[in-house]
């Protein structure tokens, strides 16, 4: 263990240090990955994380490796400190990334695969403050979503989408950028989802034919009854979104954060972002 | 030189011995790639293959290395013989990955990106003999592929779809899967480009929504004059397609297989797929 605590990463326990040429993570994206808080050398919300992971695989017919054996990957990797006060932990993030395996050249998986798992420690990423107190600035991505109901919603290794639409800005005064279907709708954000109140409606869109349906999108879809509000999943257009009394960005690392602005239409102050970052830190 | 001959890949001219768990082409299916054959330690129709990877590598703005340094590679992990008569020859398959390189978490790349390279060497798949004469049998997949302008026609490394619908079928009996796109349209197979024949017309799909654009497809819509053929770019759908007189499908490793039969519907055994065969292997 002490050894495992100077890297920052491990690759299948351990017992490989990089990853082979030969892996159809590398080779086709053919895989899928979570990325969560870490607290005492402990994943938050793990047990979403760990359904989300397990039908992730499931989705694309890889076997998810047990919660026990991430678990121990966990334990070798991030120091466990059971003694840690509230205030004196520093939060990190895990990334885990499942992939098929190994295989030879071409599309069809070997009759046996062995998936590959990786575990990849960082630092918790600072967000500045005003993003807290004032919410954060979005823009609308040239870059559109393609329609694709078999891998909608899971978080797989094809993310070209998801760099392109992030390479088209570099300004740092824009925290996230708002993707759209070809059609127009409007889906989710390069690496968050979205919510947009409507009177006491807060609807979120649909993740049928596109997007990444992330376990904070999961965990306050039920929160409604808490909030007073009547939550949703709906088709929701961009125009329609630009005329929400409020809307939410959403990930597992920085919780929830107001959308102050998107392009030119701006949004006063409001306390629907703090409420549901309070009740999910509180959950 | 001796030492790279006992690898059957190279990663970075030799540099590293794995891929790290940093690469983007592992973390996003950042990153583009081509297989060619390779005959006396040469890659054949090398100006096409290094003409399309430079393309695709710029359509996701990364900078392709020079074909210097790939050839440089190509002379370190095959045994070059200048001697070797064309009987002589076994061939080999070359797959060349490039990838964005290494970054930290999250979709933006880092201010500089050093691309990665990787070739991998493999023995020629042996096809059978009554592939040549006789065709191949394809079957119509289920998975659809997404339509998506932005990286349609490149050889990227978000191969998803073309896994789902490669795990389609088991039976060796047939040869490749039919791609259509979320609209109906015959777009391509797994792994090769298609081409229907209308008594002297040769159409291949259109692959500006969706599709990877092969070279020896780009070959042979060079050859329409040689052929007697006019030869086009067109939408096709998958009912216009069984009614074609002829159906041929292509990539750089078999060259051109005629399409004998695709689910129920059967072809006569015809001379076209020959006919290309011969003169892609002249070219």
């Amino acid at each position: 263990m002490a050894m495992a605590r100077n890297h920052s990463y491990l690759i299948n326990g351990g017992s490989e240090q990089a990853i082979s040429v030969f892996d159809r993570g590398f080779a086709y994206g053919d895989g899928v990955f979570r990325t969560m808080q870490m607290r005492s050398g402990l994943p938050v919300n793990w047990p979403f994380h760990y359904q989300k992971l397990v039908a992730d695989c499931a989705a694309i017919g890889i076997v998810c490796p047990s919660a026990e054996l991430l678990m121990s990957d966990f334990q070798k990797l991030f120091e466990i400190d059971n003694f840690a006060d509230e205030t004196s932990y520093i939060p990190e993030v895990a990334k885990i990334i499942i992939t098929r395996g190994e295989g030879e050249r071409g599309y069809a998986p070997p009759a046996v695969t062995v998936p590959t798992r990786v575990i990849i420690k960082s630092a918790m990423p600072i967000y500045a403050e005003l993003n807290y107190q004032q919410g954060v600035q979005l823009r609308v991505c040239e870059t559109r979503l393609a329609l694709q109901p078999k891998l909608a919603g899971i978080k797989h290794l094809n993310r070209l989408e998801n760099v392109l639409a992030r390479m088209e800005w570099r300004e740092d005064s824009i925290f996230e950028g708002l993707l759209l279907d070809q059609a127009g709708n409007v889906i989710e954000c390069t690496m968050s989802n979205v919510f947009a109140r409507f009177g006491n409606r807060l609807i979120t869109p649909d993740l049928s034919q596109c997007g990444v349906a992330g376990i904070t999108r999961q965990r306050i879809l039920g929160l409604g009854k808490m909030l007073g509000l009547s939550v949703s999943i709906e088709s929701l257009t961009l125009v329609q979104l630009l005329q929400a009394d409020e809307v939410i960005i959403c990930n597992s690392l920085y919780g929830a954060f107001q959308v102050n602005s998107i392009d030119n239409k701006v949004w006063p102050q409001q306390e629907l972002a703090l409420k549901i970052r309070n009740m999910l830190a509180d959950d």
